[in-house]
C-alpha cells in the first residue's frame, strides 16, 4: 500500500511513537492531576513535557499557553465558542473547513456576525479585503495556514499583524501546516492556535490543542474535574487545566510529544523541502497527462503537501477506489470535509476532488507510481 | 507498585488492549468516515464493532445509538449542553462529581433552574425526594450510578422509573461503574448514558462515549468535519457522526473494545463478585483499626468498589503520600474532584478522604498488603 492519505491522518509515525504509547500505557495508571503518587506525577511530567515541546516547535516560550484537546476541532471549537458572544463580528475566508465554517455557521444563529472575505485558491485570503472589513472592527479573524483542499498557503504573517495592527484577534488553524511548515506564534502575532496531533505532528489519534496567548481568558467548552480548584463549582481561571476537563489522554499525548521530538531533529526545513520535492514531482507528472486537471497555486508557489485534482471520466470517489483497488494507492476523494473551499473551487457539485497529500516518509518511488497509475487511469498505460 | 487507583483510571489493561491499541496505530493510516481506501474502510470497521460491543455491554440494540467522546467529561457535557436550555428544570443529587456539578453550575448562569435533593451516603438518592420534585416538572434527572467517592450505589432502575413515570428524561453517570455493574439501559428506562473508556471498561485513555435513546437529537457541543453530509453547512441530524466532529480516535476506540469484550468474557458478575469480595476484605480489615474512619455504605450494602477513608493524625493528601513512598501503595486522596460530595459528606473542609480502588486485577495479597501498612501507620505496626 502507497499511503498518500496524510492529509486525513498521518501515517507510518515515527517508531520512537509507537515505542512511548506502549511504553505509558503499559507502564502504570496514574491520570495526570489526579492523585500523589508516583504514576500519577509521571503523568505530570510526561504532560508537561509535551506542553513544552509545543512550545519548542510553535514558537512560545511558557508551556503552559497550550492546552491539549481531543483533536484539531475541538480545538477550533474551543477558539471560535470561547471568545465569540454574539453581537461580535468575525472574519474568515471561502476557503475553511467544515471545523472552521459549521461552528461558525451555529455561532451565526446565535448573533455572531459572520464575514467570509474572498479567498483565490492561488494566493489565499485577499489582504486588501481583509483591511477594509478591519476597519469596520472585527473581534476575531480565523483563517487556515494551509489549505486541506488546495495546498493554497495563506499569508499569516501579514494576516496576523493587520488584525494586530486594527485590534482584532487571531486565530489559525494548523490542520495542515503542523509539523510541516514554520509557524512562530509569537513572530506571526498569531493569538490563538489550533492544531491536530496525528497529522504533521506524527502523533497518535485522539491528540490536538490548542496554544492561547497568556492574558487571554476563553469561555470553556466543557466543564468538570480538572486534578486542580476542585473545592470550587466554577473552573479554573489560570492554567491549561481550565480547558482540560475530565481525564486527559496522557499516553498519546506522551507519544505525540515524541513526534515533535523527531520533527526538531529532523529540522522542519528538511520536512518542508522534501515534502516540496515530491510535491514539484507530483505536479510535473500530472501536468504531462491528458485528462488530468490539478486545483491550487501553480508548481512554482509555496503550497502544503497537497494536490487536489480531477481525472477526465471518473467521478473523483471512483477515481479514488480505483487507486486503492488497482493500484494500490490510498488518496482522498469527495469534499474533504470543505464545504466552502469546494464551492470557492467550483468543484462542489461534480463530486469534489481526488486529494493525494504525500509526507516525509513517502518517496520519489512512491509518486512515480501514483503519476503511473493516473496515466493508466487517463488511458496512456 | 500495588495499584489501588482504579476509580481514577485502570490498570493495567488486558493485554488484547495493548495488542489492538499497537496493531492498529501500526497497520495503518485511514481515518473514520474519511476516504475510500480500504484503510479508512477499515477503520469504519473497528468503529462500528466497538458500538456494537457498547450496545451489548449496556443493553441497547442499534450500534449507532452510542457516540465516542475522549472522555466520560465530554459525554457528560455533551448530554447536559444537548438537553437542557434555558427555563428548563434539572434534578440532581450532592454526591455528584464535578463533572456534572460544573456544567450544571455553568448552565445555571445560563438560566436553568438546578435541585439538588438529599442524598445519603448510605443509600444515594432520595427517591421520596424526587418524585416530590418530578411532580413540579423536570426536564432532566442526573446522577451517578456509583459515587466516586463513597462507592454508594444510587438505585438508578427507580429513578429511571420514576423519571419516565413523569416525562423527565434520566441521565446516568456510568464513571463508576462501566464494566463493572451490570447496566442495562432500556431495562432501566436510562435516556442517556455517559461513561468513561479507560476505567471499567479497561480501554485506554482518550476514550468515553455517550449513549442516546433513539428519537433524541440533542444541540451539539462541536462542529466540524463528520466524513459525511460535507455537503451542509450544518451538522448531520441523524447518526453518531452528528456528535463526532473532527477525527476520531479510531486506535484507542478499538482498544477499548477489546476492553469491553475481555468484560463480556469473563463476565460483568464475575467481576463484580471478585471486586466485593475485596471490598470486604479491605473493610474487615480496616474496621478492626483504630484511628480508621470509613465512609459511604455498611459493609453488608451493595458498594462500588471504592472504599474512602480518614486516618487519625494524617491529612489525606499525606496519608496517601506515605502509602505510596513508604509501601509502594497509590491510592488517590483529596476532593477526587468532587465538591458536593465532600460538602454532604462533611468532608469538604478536612482535606477529603483517602480513597482505595482495587479492581478485578488487584489480589486478596494486594488488599492485606493495603490494610497491613495503613496498620503501621495507625501505629500498631
Amino acid at each position: 500500500m502507497i499511503y498518500l492519505d496524510n492529509a486525513a491522518t498521518s501515517w507510518p509515525k515515527p517508531e520512537m511513537v509507537y515505542c512511548k504509547l506502549l511504553e505509558t500505557i503499559r507502564s502504570g495508571g496514574g491520570s495526570y492531576g489526579r492523585g500523589n503518587h508516583r504514576m500519577a506525577s509521571r503523568a505530570g511530567d510526561l504532560i508537561f513535557e509535551a506542553r513544552r515541546l509545543c512550545g519548542q516547535i510553535f514558537g512560545f516560550s511558557n508551556p503552559n499557553d497550550v492546552c491539549f484537546t481531543s483533536n484539531g476541532t475541538e480545538a477550533i471549537n474551543l477558539a471560535l465558542k470561547g471568545i465569540l458572544e454574539p453581537g461580535n463580528r468575525v472574519i474568515t475566508t471561502r476557503m475553511e473547513h467544515n471545523s472552521v465554517t459549521r461552528p461558525l455557521q451555529k455561532l451565526g444563529k446565535y448573533g455572531v456576525e459572520i464575514i467570509k472575505i474572498d479567498t483565490s485558491p492561488e494566493e489565499g485570503m485577499s489582504l486588501d479585503q481583509l483591511e477594509r472589513e478591519l476597519k469596520s472592527g472585527a473581534k476575531l479573524v480565523v483563517c487556515n495556514h494551509i489549505s486541506n483542499v488546495t495546498g493554497t498557503v495563506n499569508p499569516i504573517a501579514e494576516i496576523g499583524e493587520l488584525s494586530n495592527k486594527y485590534g482584532a484577534l487571531f486565530l489559525v488553524d494548523a490542520a495542515q501546516s503542523a509539523g510541516n511548515k514554520k509557524i512562530n506564534v509569537e513572530e506571526m502575532k498569531i493569538d490563538l492556535l489550533a492544531f491536530p496531533g496525528h497529522k504533521g505532528l506524527l502523533g497518535p489519534m485522539g491528540t490536538g490543542g490548542l496554544y492561547i496567548r497568556q492574558g487571554l481568558v476563553l469561555n470553556t467548552l466543557k466543564e468538570g474535574g480538572t486534578g486542580m480548584d476542585s473545592h470550587s463549582l466554577e473552573q479554573p481561571v489560570w492554567g491549561p487545566q481550565r480547558y482540560e476537563s475530565g481525564s486527559l489522554n496522557t499516553p498519546a499525548i506522551a507519544a505525540m510529544a515524541e513526534g515533535i521530538r523527531y520533527i526538531l531533529d529532523e529540522t522542519i526545513e528538511s520536512i518542508e523541502k522534501k515534502e516540496s520535492r515530491l510535491v514539484v514531482q507530483l505536479m510535473d507528472g500530472l501536468e504531462k497527462l491528458d485528462g488530468v486537471r490539478i486545483f491550487g497555486p501553480a508548481k512554482e508557489r509555496s503550497r502544503g503537501s497537497i494536490v487536489s485534482i480531477q481525472l477526465k471520466g471518473y467521478d473523483p470517489s471512483e477515481g479514488a477506489v480505483i487507486l486503492d483497488e488497482a493500484f494500490g494507492i490510498a488518496v482522498r476523494s469527495g469534499l474533504q470535509c470543505a464545504r466552502d473551499a469546494h464551492e470557492n473551487l467550483g468543484t462542489l457539485n461534480g463530486g469534489g476532488t481526488i486529494r493525494i497529500s504525500p509526507n516525509y516518509f513517502n518517496s520519489e518511488q512512491d509518486i512515480q507510481h501514483c503519476i503511473d497509475a493516473i496515466e493508466s487511469m487517463c488511458g496512456k498505460g
